[in-house]
């Protein structure tokens, strides 16, 4: 069993923790909290150990009903490898503690690449990540461009990506972050980050990347176009999706023409937290121009694709699955992930 | 068991379903649909015969991958009672439609009282509800304000009840209705229908009620002052929601002040599409002024506190248990419904 | 003076009357409502003489403290032009009023090209329009496409547009449309519509278009590419968006990322309605790649841009103004229309 | 004439700013600004000379194309009154700025009682404000407030008033704050500080508020319940509403019935910056139940109602306008404020 500790039991992180928890050859040693809220508690109904940073906050958790298993430098000693889950730009602080304690440590994409010196993302790259120290899950919006190019790539040649990301402003929980009634354009600037950050994955895909933030919570809209160097059909497209384990296929005549509905699917589901794992494509939205252009809306669930990703990151970092169509099976089968 | 039909399987009959499968005494024996949608084929996935009005949209519903069993008629014709959960002001239509089958009926709050003739809530009127041939369960905000009116009123006596309701726009998967950026009086006349509606469960109280609706799609928020006839604490209040099966308590000191944070701590505790079928009080909003009024916000999840209503009415017409606590209990065990 | 009555007094209708009213060579003669409201009020007090469709509601106007001068059919044949603002879809149904009454017609972007048989654009196609008996303004939308896409082509030669209009749900004084919590694809297809639109005025433009929706009440968001024939730098496009007459650069500096600070500026210029006319291109958004693709983001006031145009529209069809640039300037002057 | 210096030119210090240049006896002698931005250009257009904090960064606001005329310190020295604008909590600091330079200042609602020590509304207490050297003009939700309970208590005498304010979640302008998806009770606790902050205008008032945020950008919404000493009818509270200089009715019949459309009827009166000064109350609401509460609605442009009050706040300070109905009306004049 692969010991696991989760640094940050916050939105990605809580999810992390469930995922591993359900798998058969990982379990959870512990996950921290900074605060007492009800992420805690729940962290303790589920029966993780819970480790806080600074420990002269205990009184504070336990005035909340919660119980603390100790500090967060005793869930490192105690793990084979530690999730960061905090907050974007906190993760990088925390490298030194992992490397004086000789961990193996994943990183989620609010850090950058540097943090780790290795960007992953299952479907691309597992076996460069095999017996690394230290690894970068790549963002949400990052992971969903990821799948779906290298699967395009791979069977057609991409020549050139465009993609805009048409961003939640507020994850659902969230009550503070705006906006409330705007189009924001983030960054203002000509091309956005995310290119380069895909290249972190897939370094030879020439990608130009636009990015604008909405009021809305759940889940980034894509729109993207792939010049392709061979010629393709909606239709293989279509099959090229559906052999994908973590690309859904939004499907024709189910009604569904928005991030709510594809909420509600999933809701309906009866998915844990309504989460969706997988990039949701519409298929009614593929379309190749006559000038084999391929177009596609897909939708990007913010707090879930990462998910996966890191569970299979664990198992290239510290396990002995060597294949990643393996890894990502047995990561699926464990979640009851199925096809939306 | 008692055989149970859905007729209109959205929001809230699809919840009613599920929430009915759960029940020892209960089995569904059909749900319908007028049109395919993802609903129709989740229906198909949970293993309810799915029924349709129009036979000759059978084609329509097979070209989408969904299977038909049958027409409406033939699902009433099999059950012991329906569950009425057509959109609201077409309920009414079908009432024809079960006298003539001779049929029992439960509608839901969009249609009148008179529909029915009796307006039901678990806690208040359960034991007049019983051997009826028709109730209605009253709406997501009644039942809100009747479960707490009542319970203050038994325990202190209630003079005169002042609520405003601060409605959702829309449902959480619902990507038409508005507002986008306006607060709506509706109506704009003071006072609002939802006074009297309490009325036909709970005749006596003197209340008078305001509502609006904001751009949120989860929960109500009601703020409500009762004047009291007996001097009350707030422990006291405290302690009459904690004993309530139907009233959560938002605990002082998890850092919740907002819809979306009850939202995200019922999506961590894996409920079922995160529902909420307990009115949520904030327990730190709970205040006695000197003149013994008494103030608290509750957060009403619109699309569940009916749903374990509608089960116990079920229960109270069709069934033999004759006591609301028993039936109460019996729902909230089969939903694995545990306080907040 | 050219007299001009606006069938349909709403959001466009009010703003062209406005707009028309301004000029020194028209007048405005009268404008239709169907139901009392403020914008009814409003024309009374701007000296509008207000026509109604259905005579038997004028008692009803009259109690709302409304005064009515006639019906639409007095109203029509006391024009020389008609400017139809109707609800989309509803304009087409006039056009045989107009013809019956032998007067030129100028229909909105709401209304299909087969409307008049001509769309029109000041900038791109003024001189065709001269004369015509009845023209359509194109969309908001396409208004904003059409001026930057034929600015540049003239300049540069374009090879390939791609557009993706974010759009805003709601007008701002809108309180029932929605989405409250979505990102909606409309059209879930791709291309959408507004590509052929576009052709009806710039037919030899290759262009691929999506759409989606949001839940913003203020100005769509265009993120635009153009393959271009010649090559192009950043100052170059720039110095063409200062030379148009009809396109603002949101310069850098200011501090202007989201349509929010857009409007906030607008209104601190105290243009009447907070009114942008002008397309708003971000100077900080345009760049040319080394492929010579040029790209940069547009926000498009969805109320306003349209207005200048129809008032051009009119000179173009009843006056005797031969030019394209003398119109455009007079309506401008008119207007205090100064750059942003 | 007066000379008028305000620190902090933003959201109120732009509007007291056009506000005060307006007024016959007060002119703007200098306005200031942190950092370049579209308000400090605006400033420039509108000649009002522009200081700011720190001198060190003139070459930045140079950059941006806006002049700059010195320091903070030297626009002080220069005023007769100083209007603080700044931030929330910010304006304390700049007390010991102003005593130094021996000035007269006025603080908005942002800030304590205790800053000022005294705490105005032209409607309730001009008379008392005459010759201070400092006040602070209470927040547009007090003023709101305070206008309507002074005018009924003063005709009918008010026992008690409940107060529940559903406020907007950012202002139009910015693009930042939140929230998207939630209501947020804020404070949870009840009852609010707004009740106290009415009393530190009207002492004798016996009030309790209760506060929550909602996703809207214009205006907040009151729900408003007083027991009345003396029966009232709805007619004399409307008669009442009609004769306050500062309460605009909201008229039956028009069609209004949220804060979309009061926001649309305010852009058609071409109201500066679609300003709302006055309360907006709305005539369908009042109504007055049998055992003598009187319920309504009103609306509060937040942006807005504190401009004029600040404008005769600076009359009582450094004027010779001994009577606030004169000052109110000479403010009002100035402005072209007529009746909604």
């Amino acid at each position: 069993m692969i010991k696991v500790a989760i640094n940050g039991y916050g939105t990605i992180g809580k999810r992390v923790a469930d995922a591993v928890a359900a798998q058969e050859d990982m379990e959870i040693i512990g996950v921290s909290k900074t605060r007492p809220s009800s992420e805690a508690l729940v962290a303790n109904k589920r029966g993780y150990p819970l480790y806080i940073a600074d420990i002269s906050k205990k009184p504070a958790f336990e005035a909340a009903g919660i119980k603390v298993a100790g500090t967060v430098e005793e869930m490192i000693a105690a793990c084979d490898v530690v999730v960061d889950a905090t907050p974007g730009g906190i993760g990088k602080n925390n490298r030194a503690l992992y490397e004086k304690a000789g961990k193996k440590a994943i990183w989620q994409g609010g850090e950058d690449h540097e943090v780790a010196g290795f960007s992953f993302n299952s479907s691309c790259n597992y076996a460069d990540a095999i017996g690394r120290q230290f690894a970068r899950v790549v963002s949400c919006n990052t992971t969903g461009l990821c799948r779906i190019i290298n699967a395009v790539d791979k069977a057609f040649g991409v020549k050139k990506v465009r993609a805009t990301m048409v961003r939640r402003g507020a994850d659902p929980g969230d009550p503070k972050r705006g906006p409330v009634d705007a189009i924001v354009l983030n960054p203002v600037t000509i091309p956005s980050h995310h290119g380069p950050d895909v290249q972190t994955v897939l370094p030879h895909i020439n990608i130009v990347t636009t990015a604008l933030v909405v009021p809305t919570t759940f889940m980034h809209m894509h729109i993207l176009s792939m010049d392709l160097k061979k010629k393709a059909t909606k239709q293989e497209i279509v099959d090229l999706i559906n052999a994908h384990p973590r690309i859904g296929l939004i499907r024709h005549g189910l009604g569904i023409t928005s991030t709510a509905e594809i909420k509600e699917y999933a809701s309906d589901l009866l998915r844990p937290r309504s989460d969706l794992w997988e990039s949701c494509i519409f298929e009614d939205s593929i379309s190749v121009s006559e000038d084999n252009e391929l177009y596609l809306f897909q939708a990007i669930h913010q707090e879930a694709d990462v998910v996966v990703e890191s569970v299979d990151a664990i198992r290239a970092l510290v396990g002995d699955v060597k294949d990643a169509d393996k890894s990502i099976a047995m990561t699926n089968k464990a979640l009851k992930f199925e096809a939306i």
